[in-house]
């Protein structure tokens, strides 16, 4: 490998997409596939991922979400069930028309999501009240045949987890539906450090067949807004489509009510792009594939001896309560440096012949480059205060540089100026009506990210139309 | 849920294929897909193969290797270039031929395997000696299109592990195919207590593309044999089509040795048939997704109280170490022990009003039905040596079964007769002729399973032709 390794990696400060596509190849996070929009998940990438699938299937399972694994494949006619809900998909279908030397009698799709792969079970599984609610999760691929792709941002086949659920009322239905938004925003907030605004999708931007569709939403540092997880309250739409029904407490049979929820790995995207620095990556420290690296400081011959004996007990220390690995390479503790901060390790520990003698260690912070000296005995006590200080920091900075960018605004000039000055979220009341939504999209390129909770309810005038508006809804431009 | 649940099962001993395909639908592992061949995997049966992951991961990564995600379709001119593996697979593959609306340029295969994957990206990666051993594993589906299917044991689409290694020498290559399949032996032994012989596939039965193929084979109920994870030593074939090269320490380019090993959900046929019986599933200990299952006896109405705060302290001692799960359901106890004995749990506990007076609980077994009166405060650890002991009694009753069908026979008229009688696994000199090895499967059924380790040298005659042998192959016919 080259000593111009690090060096070569575009500032972020300066060219932010093209540092993202540099830094994910550099750190070895992924790879193109010889197919247009595919992408390879490297090992480093990848444990990225499994941290956060441990992180939030824990969270579905405490909450009585049991995982399963439906088929990839799915007839036309199924996907066509469902009008809106094709009409949504269809385009971006890959078909499967042959096997082996025979053609097919039906195409059959890759699953792009799984709603009538689950729909079509169920209408089998549930016929009493005693059935319900079923709440099952799959972790999986999905495939939409996209255009313009980035890594992680926008792949063809994307790994996600689809949760599917049914329930005897529209009340439950819906407060599975508020319940898994929830975990979203405490798992990206809390694990992921990434601030997220949660609200709900206008008409035109809801999933197609949903009746409504909440998200959460994040600002990346050009002031994009990310998309981070959608979770859906599909009213009875699929229950008719399926036919799926039970009997209820008073004997008559009804159609369930059911919702959908999902999160891929296009999170990724927005850790990647949220944290990192001119350096690099910066992971925060609850998902980071490894979250300590320890670095020998070679000194003169003689020294190190002792140096591998301290270096092999802080790892053992360590390794109880953290992902820790150490680097014995012969790559110079400068290059080695470079090399961690830009895989974005969250704390670096030296340890050289001096830091041996006065049984210490040298403890250095990813984000602000802090170092510290702590003793040996009480290492493992001192990386845990770094990492968590390291996690809510990374947090706080995310959100007042968030907060920075949230402008208020009342006439779609103002909207535009905001844009243009200062790139973020723009509140802006809203009649409701489609077309004014157009209107801005049109002009600004600025989309409805959701309807936020947070914003109280005031008196207020579309600022396209001037019609009344009682609500503000929140504009960006977005990934 | 109609009494009849359970009564309805096909005794094992009466019908062995209708007995496996009641069993898994009543005790939920899956249920059929809407397209031939495809299974849907519900959340009793995915647990059992999430718990299998995780065990069978541990020793993956304990090992060095690291897992990673990789595209789910390969274009077919890739899938061409080696061209064994393009003439074992081409006849099984889904072809993706359009996307959205359009045609696609070029067929697009969903994986069947993924040599082909891996050896493009490691010819890109791989540059030195440095860089080698690559240790990647994945845990993912694949689709080969079958004719005759049946549930876990050939399905069209399958969940797997698929590892792929590159080595800098033969040596390190042929070192890791062995260290590979001495961890399925070890995890298909210990963990799901099903005996296996290790071995090596003749030439007609080895991997498309593979030099070299190494087995575990078990043996089920009915004496048929089920080849339950192989170990690849692929040479250089694989790094040849791809080219993959490196410099070596001498500074010569070279291509790489690699290897690729998998084990899949075809392994839980296996489980189901070698431990279930006339009512039901037995899981192994270490994978049953519910280990022990507790069952409050009703008595009369004043001692409710104490067998709820009984049940519910036995339960929060046992959650510390097992999977356990409390049925407060209104069913009768009589039912509900059926119901958890076809769902293969191995242990019961009871509480009932007695019980709670006496300060005890009964253990009941799932294999042997052995009850015992243990005190409440003891109760993890009498429930932990139960599982124990099942599950080495699982493993001894499946190994003597076996052992008590393998026959040794001198001539293809022996095997025959050796078949009809007793049937199960037959050694039998073979002189290494693929036309011998034809001549027995045409005759018989019976198929080379592999060339056992454990089986001495020795002077022999083959079966077929009377040529000179020095080892024995291990025939049977096979699942």
């Amino acid at each position: 490998m080259a000593q111009t390794y690090v060096t070569e990696l575009t500032p972020k400060s300066a060219d932010l997409p093209r540092w993202y596509t540099e830094v994910i190849q550099k750190a070895e996070l992924a790879d193109y596939w010889l197919i247009h929009g595919f992408q390879v998940l490297r090992p480093y990438g990848y444990a990225l991922w499994e941290n956060m699938q441990a992180l939030l299937d824990a969270r579905f399972k405490a909450t009585g979400h049991r995982n399963v694994y439906f088929p990839l494949l799915l007839p036309e006619s199924l996907l066509r069930k469902e009008a809106e809900h094709v009409a949504g998909f269809a385009p971006q279908v890959a078909w499967v028309t042959a096997a082996g030397a025979e053609e097919l009698p039906e195409r059959l799709a890759i699953r792009p999501t799984s709603e009538a792969i689950f729909g079509t079970m169920y209408a089998k599984w549930v016929q009493s009240w005693r059935d319900l609610p079923l709440l099952l999760n799959q972790w999986c691929s999905v495939v939409r045949w996209e255009k313009a792709t980035r890594f992680f941002l926008r792949t063809t086949e994307f790994l996600w987890q689809e949760g599917h659920t049914a329930h005897r009322t529209a009340e439950e239905a819906q407060a599975e539906t508020m319940q898994m938004l929830e975990i979203y925003r405490d798992f990206v907030e809390r694990d992921l450090a990434v601030p997220v605004i949660p609200g709900q999708k206008s008409e035109s931007e809801k999933f197609a067949g949903a009746e409504a569709t909440y998200t959460i939403e994040a600002l990346m540092p050009d002031g994009q807004a990310l998309q981070s997880a959608t979770s859906h309250f599909l009213g009875q739409n699929f229950a008719r489509a399926f036919d799926i029904t039970f009997q209820d407490l008073d004997g008559q049979r009804k159609h369930v009510w059911t919702t959908s929820w999902g999160l891929s790995t296009r999170i990724v995207g927005a850790v990647i792009m949220t944290h990192g620095d001119d350096s690099g990556l910066i992971f925060p420290p609850r998902v980071a594939p490894i979250q300590v690296i320890i670095i020998p400081i070679p000194g003169k011959t003689a020294d190190e001896q002792g140096v591998d004996e301290a270096v092999e007990a802080a790892r053992r220390q360590l390794a109880a309560r953290f992902r820790v690995e150490v680097d014995r390479s012969e790559k110079t503790p400068g290059w080695k440096f470079n090399e961690w901060e830009l895989r974005g390790v969250p704390v670096r520990v030296e340890i050289g012949p001096r830091d041996v003698r006065s049984r210490q260690a040298v403890v250095v912070r990813r984000d602000t480059r802090e170092k510290r000296a702590v003793p040996l005995d009480g290492l493992a006590d001192a990386v845990g205060e770094t990492l968590e200080a390291l996690g809510r920091d990374l947090f706080e900075r995310a959100r007042s540089f968030r907060d920075s960018r949230i402008s208020r605004v009342a006439t779609l000039a103002e909207l535009q100026q905001a844009l243009r000055e200062r790139p973020g979220f723009v509140l802006a009341h809203w009649c409701g009506s489609p077309a004014c939504e157009a209107a801005v999209k049109e002009q600004t390129g600025a989309t409805i990210r959701c309807i936020p909770f947070g914003e109280p309810e005031e008196e207020g005038r579309c600022l396209v139309d001037g019609q009344p508006s009682r609500r503000r809804a929140l504009f960006a431009r977005a990934y």
